[in-house]
């Protein structure tokens, strides 16, 4: 049974099909139009209730919310592909605080630099010059942190690639793509360091020109 | 070795806290004061490279990120205290879910409405009437969801209580308490009897009123 993994072939949804690579596990995706609405549509809230991306679809098991997906799917193959939690208990403690900075401190200004620089005109709201000011000093002080974290480890949990670099990758290929800051990575040497070697992964080359 | 929980005696810590004592782990509390900005002298920064609560230290170990912290018990101690986990990978992956769903579609509203309504005068900025229309709004759209969902299943990972319960008690206290919003629990049916249930714990009653 191939897992089906519904969304559109950017943002959020790859960071689960890089987990899959990851994991070595079969699946397919399904697009849904973000831009038509089809996430709003009655046949798809049945699925995601918020009308959010991904979702995926494991014979008749149903789970939503890119993070815990990625959990789920770390959790249940753990010793098939790479293992992306740890070994010891403590390493997955590091893991899951990683992984909570990733998403409370380091993706909502980075979401805010996407949203307002690349999809404002396509999703139809006015480009906020002060939110992405805001947003740009907020990222840079989360990245200072993590200048001074890589500079003791090699990856943010440890001296291992987990979920919680994993999880970083789509919205800082944004960063450093279509978003046009790419001054904030490479002016931090662990830091462009770590996101040189975690975007050379396989994985996520597959996925990122896929 | 007791672990040591640092921060205020409310909002997220008191999400380790009723973690901790769900799992029979003995802890002793590290007052920061959040008011005089303790959680941003250099001392603290060391603990918390970002400022914010709480933090756990466990003989040498050190974590942060409340979510985190409650993922790591929960693990450590699987078959100690109450399994807030569910028994199955799958049950788990639905654990994830619904946490994920509290940080990210629950939280933020209910936060906006405890800062704006509870702690905007301590904390010295403008209670703003606009984001408290627009926070009460949001929240009652996902408490929608959960009246759906808790229509099906007592709890929502399941028929057991989980981590994904125990994540709502800390700020859902605050809005049916000094937040004065108890009518949106109150008039949903299912979630008003699983905020009776989650809310009635012995181990939430000893950390509400702590």
């Amino acid at each position: 049974m191939v897992v089906k993994v519904y969304g559109p072939d950017y943002a959020s949804p790859k960071r689960v099909m890089v987990c899959l690579l990851e994991k070595e596990i079969e699946f397919e995706t399904v697009p849904v139009d973000l831009i038509t609405g089809e996430n709003r549509s009655p046949e798809f809230m049945k699925l995601q209730p918020f009308g959010s991306l991904p979702v995926i679809q494991d014979g008749d098991y149903t789970l939503f919310e890119s993070r815990a997906i990625i959990r789920y799917y770390a959790e249940k193959y753990k010793s098939q592909g790479t293992n992306l939690l740890g070994k010891t208990i403590e390493d997955q403690g590091l893991v899951q605080q990683w992984l909570e900075v990733e998403a409370h401190n380091y993706h909502p200004p980075l979401n805010n630099l996407v949203l307002h620089i690349l999809f404002s005109s396509v999703l139809g709201f006015r480009r906020d010059e002060q939110v992405i000011k805001e947003s740009e000093e907020k990222l840079g002080k989360v990245l200072d942190v993590y200048e001074d974290r890589l500079s003791k480890s090699r990856y943010l949990a440890g001296d291992f690639f987990s979920l919680a670099d994993l999880s970083h990758l789509p919205f800082t290929s944004y960063l450093v793509g279509g978003v046009g800051k790419e001054y904030m990575i490479k002016e931090r040497k662990h830091v462009s360091g770590w996101w040189d070697e975690i975007s050379s992964r396989p994985s996520w080359q597959k996925t990122d020109f896929k």
